[in-house]
């Protein structure tokens, strides 16, 4: 089968064996795959992982155990836990120590025509919601558990520093809350997509209190900075990682001002496909293309540009 | 009156106008006062104070609007907000951002025959608490802080990393909880006191996996350490400052692992009364010293020792 392969150095088109599917597993051809600032930034080294990338996806089962799910159109849960940690065992596998995540961490991404993965992984996706926007559930899951970390009310006063593809994401479901938000971005084109969902955003230098700050900007500078943003005993989510890996924390403020600062990863699929549903999230606007796989190294490319959000390869066109 | 003065440069006993109180203040004549950690690093610049350092005390109400306070013991909060602001109006004065702060920001401090602070920061001291022991109210209400910031529950395993002063309290308030906790120091003999408790302590290099990381060892290598032993999910609570102000966060780690990373301060005073009165927390094993203030130099230089816990300084002996 074609899959687009990360050998440690460069991206290619390969032809791969096809996946076997393991005892649990459900094989899923791939309809269409999201490419994340994750992917690009494996493509420079990020997290060691060589193989199949991509963890971005919509397909359909083509074989599992459990029949009900053959034919059914699918989104998947990328962490595939041990299943016998204290973490898999308390229903928590996206921390599991020795877990393997979709096109991460040991296990074939799905940037191919097929992929495989727990049953107990995927989720249906409601007709309602079409292949493209399906793609979204898994960052917009991401988006999600930053409430499911903090306490966003509708009063809440919230920064987001960061007006990328996740950061879009995560101004769209803040401001599904209620509370007064204000991203702060340097894209003008990409702040004018959130403007024109009625949300404030600002292109100037960041300042204010803020009861909680978000930080999905994807540089190191950005972590200081949300501190400061944040009021005494404010809590700043960190979405951001970067190849650096580390920022300086200013403890001193950290203690004097008692400021929570929260790391964020990966968050709960149902919810995310509930909103896509109901069409209270608007993916579209953040399609910058859609590409059939063949074009997958010029579709790296122009997700790397400046302007662009989400590029998308088909899998099920062109070939 | 009497005063132990830093000038910016050096520490010295002097001779100094007495305190004029002001409306709402309460003019408390100190009776003995703590050297905190926090007093040693004013004395090397920390915060830039100068003035009147202390702010760790027992004392005896003088003179007050308030008549049933004249002639009464007490302990005082330590933080005094404008009255006026955000965190003043919903009862939060400890992060005032015009606070003034009793020794340690724009208001003289407890070494000295009398201070002043406003009656409302005033506690009582019940009888069951000797002077020597009410002096560890404002301490032991800063190792409180941590149980009003993180879900500390019977079932927790909690690690904590430091034997000093503050290390000692925060171990007693958390073994009282029934957590499974284990401190990490390097001190023999400081970790022989809480040994001798009945808490489990170790000289060894810290390892595990833990709910909550309790970050009380003064240096700027604490916080990566304590991201280390922190669990998936896990909570790491920060009581250091120091003179160097920042530390090295990896921040891939805190968000993959979606860590908390929560500073802490100052905290309530009435619970750390509470469990002084029934004797919950032995603070009469961390008394290194109890010097007159006459020898109130050659007691900052004791206190800076490596064996050393907390020395206190009576006011009201050998003048």
């Amino acid at each position: 089968m074609r899959a687009l392969v990360f050998d440690g150095e460069k991206l290619e088109i390969a032809e791969v064996p096809f996946p076997e599917r393991g005892k649990g597993d459900a094989l899923v051809r791939v309809i269409a795959a999201g490419i994340c600032t994750t992917d690009i930034e494996i493509t420079k080294g990020y997290f060691g992982f060589t193989g199949i990338i991509g963890h971005e996806f919509v397909g359909r089962v083509e074989d599992a155990e459990e029949g009900h799910l053959i034919g059914k159109r699918v989104v998947g849960e990328i962490n595939i836990g041990c299943g016998k940690c204290d973490c898999c065992l308390s229903g928590d596998p996206r921390h599991c120590p020795g877990r393997k995540v979709l096109g991460i961490k040991d296990h074939p991404g799905a940037m191919a025509d097929y992929l495989t993965l727990p049953a107990r992984n995927l989720h249906l996706v409601p007709d309602e919601v079409s292949d493209e926007e399906a793609v979204f559930a898994e960052p917009l899951a991401a988006a999600l558990e930053i409430m499911e970390e903090v306490d966003l009310r509708p009063s809440s006063r919230v920064a987001l520093l960061g007006d990328g593809k996740l950061g879009q994401l995560i101004a769209q479901v803040v401001a599904l809350s209620g509370a007064e938000l204000t991203v702060f971005g340097r894209n003008e084109r990409k702040l004018a997509l959130l403007r024109d969902l009625g949300i404030t955003v600002t292109s100037d230098t960041p300042s204010g209190e803020y009861d909680i700050v978000i930080e999905a900007t994807g540089s190191p500078k950005g972590l200081p900075l949300a501190c400061s943003l944040a009021k005494p005993r404010g809590k700043v989510v960190v979405k951001s990682t970067f190849s650096s890996d580390k920022a300086m924390l200013d403890v001193t403020d950290l203690v004097v001002r008692e400021l929570t600062v929260i790391g964020s990863r990966c968050g709960p699929l149902p919810p995310a496909l509930r909103l896509l549903k109901r069409g209270l999230v608007d993916v579209r606007r953040l399609i910058t293309a859609v590409l059939p796989f063949e074009r997958a190294i010029e579709a790296f490319s122009l997700a790397k540009e400046r302007d662009s959000l989400k590029v998308i390869l088909r899998m099920d066109e062109g070939s």
